[in-house]
């Protein structure tokens, strides 16, 4: 279907004793034994939820800050309620304790929400240590860092989940679930982004996201967190699972000048962030090749002044569905809503057609993750599918691949961009055994 | 700013005595006597409008069919009222009696609105035979072709502009001046789209739209209608117009699925739609990287059930401009209407934001052009300024240039699509000139 001009990426040939992951399921756990690496804005969440969901215990966490540490496990103990996490082990004070701590505290699952080049160290030790690896988005920074985590988890045979919570947001749900029953045809095309202002983070100078986001941003030019958007359209597809797979990938940056303007408004001369030179474009524009031909549309933008989306558009032979705000057009129209596919069904208009084709699990749900909240319920949905999956013995909904590939999308992005737009070809992390894996099931 | 990576494109050295045309204009007229080639759906709306505009006078039409000229002429006798077109000849029957009529009538101008492929040759020879050239979207089909009507604009010292009405949308106006204004700061960032379902088409099988245009989907694969969504955003950016330019282009197509689909749902199997195999993608998705390093996405789809957009945004370090619906965010809130850039101003609320920044000639011109029509008023405008600036002498509001640029995108997208989505650099058609070209005014 294309011409082969695409650089090149071949896959290393699987180590000896390594097994591919790719439906894998790990014996099932009673109790969830938990350790948190990192709980600043976005750890502390999940040390909180997770104690309260059933089947688990926080038996440690590790943070640079005492503070933060004690906090979460205050958090822990009262969201558990009585008794249910009585020893959590707290480490802090030296950037290398959560190593002793995994040595010392052999947990079953390890979270970690650390800053994104202390993801792929981390989740790999994890896994040395036996643990299942939960990691906070993106999976990790470089290909060579993906590589060596699907190594270690081939190697391990433990389970190492990206945990992109927004695959479990109501409206993607929904969406895969009509995407699954033919509501819309063949797939052709869909288009995910992460545009979203966060500017603001900068005046985290000491500790937090801006701390350590920021460098990114003068660094490196491409899409530096693509997995939001590109996640649930990547399930809607069911790429890297028996149907399509990731092929190549085209990306332009736009000029470099929002960073710079806010610094030099925000900042004195002398500060921190006006020593720095914001090189990567405001916003990025990326496009997916996949294995079946269809394309797949990313864009970034953590800078520019403009609304929230991630776009979560998914276009087939018979409709499209998309989001911000969520609209539905179908050949025929929108049973009851509209007649015919030239306007999109949205608003209150499309909220009983919603009811009616929602996701299983939103069913079962979705009512107390929104009582327990995080992100209007989805981070709930999520912590409370790793838990579950891990207690019945199942697949994770997200396998270690799916997690490498949308996180692959950064380096590529990079490369392109500073090539001029060269297309670029996923590395395949599956070594060709994608082919052989299940879709991901729409569980009840 | 990025690696020479695409394929390059060097510019052909210009003829002897062939000058310039950025900033063209040529001897006013007091009466512009007009010549129509093709009077079909589209012509026949330039035959009734041009009729009823002051300072012209419609000298003949060559059609394909007897019927169509017969009917395009007296609806412009009617629209020009008593005596205003006494002498329309007519030239019909025979393929190149278009050719007669040029030679025979002299006209001023020749409105052509023929079969994408008879756009080029038709353009030059109006000019040739010394008249002000202006065609239907787009320009011309290839980039060859495209060379050849610049090269001729040059030689003769004529007009050749292609009619690209969207630039006349009361949103793009706004648009417009919206950018001018510095509203959004400096521009980043535009999107742009043709998504427009177009199957119906296809039951034109004997005469009109579906004749012709139908094997173009089967034969070509890339962008193969871009104007409609390029031209605005394109102004928007002063592309070839002093301060930026087109510099290269990369591509991708989804699967080619829906126009199969459609013949085999509607045709009989010997139908001579299903001789076909139709090949082109049903959706292209370009990106474009300016000189100045800005990216513009340029999507195209006239075969699925999607409703119409030509997406229409434009983003700058101050804020963004949408369209489909009509919206806008600004950095520090919409006056009167939002808060902050974190939520779109739209509908009713922004009625009163437009009326103040409407372009000055929707305000001269808006409220006839709804009362005349064609899509909306954009039409009559667009025809308006063509008779104004002829006969005022002045330069036309879209030089060849433009035309030849935005058309370009077809031959380039095909190109980088058969290539893998390797980056594809435009012709510079002006030959470095876009560099002392005026932006286009504001025009009162």
């Amino acid at each position: 279907m294309m011409a082969a001009t695409a650089v090149g990426a071949e896959s290393p040939a699987r180590a000896a004793g390594a097994r591919y992951q790719g439906d894998f399921a790990a014996p099932a756990l009673d109790v969830v034994r938990i350790a948190l690496i990192g709980v600043g804005d976005r750890g502390s969440g999940h040390a909180r939820q997770l104690a309260a969901i059933e089947g688990t215990e926080i038996v440690a966490i590790a943070d640079l800050y005492e503070d933060y540490a004690r906090r979460a496990a205050d958090h822990a103990r009262e969201a558990g309620g009585e008794n249910r996490h009585p020893a959590i082990k707290l480490y802090h004070g030296a950037p290398e304790l959560w190593r002793k701590m995994l040595h010392e505290m052999r947990p079953d699952a390890v979270i970690i929400s650390t800053p994104w080049r202390d993801h792929a160290p981390m989740a790999i030790e994890a896994m040395r240590q036996g643990a299942h690896a939960f990691v906070e988005v993106p999976l990790a920074v470089t290909i060579k860092e993906l590589w060596q985590i699907v190594d270690t988890a081939e190697q391990t045979g433990r389970h190492c989940m990206m945990m992109e919570n927004v695959n479990y947001g109501r409206e993607e749900l929904l969406f895969l679930n009509l995407c699954r029953q033919g509501m819309i045809g063949e797939l052709l095309h869909a288009e995910a982004a992460y545009i979203h202002d966060l500017r603001f983070q900068m005046e985290h100078v000491g500790r937090g996201t801006g701390s350590w986001r920021t460098p990114h941003y003068a660094h490196r030019n491409g899409n530096l967190y693509p997995t939001h958007g590109l996640g649930p359209v990547a399930q809607y597809l069911n790429l890297v699972r028996g149907e399509d797979n990731f092929g190549t990938l085209v990306s332009y940056s736009s000029p470099a000048i929002g960073r710079n303007m806010y610094s030099d408004s925000n900042y004195a001369a002398e500060h921190r962030w006006n020593q720095l030179d914001f090189r990567g474009g405001d916003l990025n524009t990326s496009i997916i090749k996949t294995t079946l031909g269809r394309t797949v549309l990313v864009q970034w933008d953590e800078t520019s002044p403009r609304p929230y989306t991630r776009l979560n558009l998914i276009q087939g032979t018979r409709g499209a569905l998309a989001g911000f705000p969520t609209r539905i057009a179908l050949e025929g129209g929108v049973p009851g809503i509209t007649r015919d596919h030239h306007e999109w069904a949205e608003g209150e208009a499309l909220e009983a057609f919603m009811v009616e084709h929602d996701h299983p699990l939103f069913r079962r749900m979705g009512e107390l993750s929104r009582r327990m909240g995080g992100h209007g319920g989805m981070d709930f949905l999520m912590r409370f599918r790793m838990i579950e999956c891990l207690r019945q013995g199942e697949p994770l909904d997200q396998n270690v691949y799916e997690g490498a590939f949308w996180s692959a999308v950064s380096e590529l992005s990079e490369r392109s961009v500073a090539a001029g737009g060269a297309p670029q070809a996923f590395p395949d992390f599956t070594r060709g055994d994608w082919r052989q894996t299940k879709p991901l099931g729409i569980v009840g």
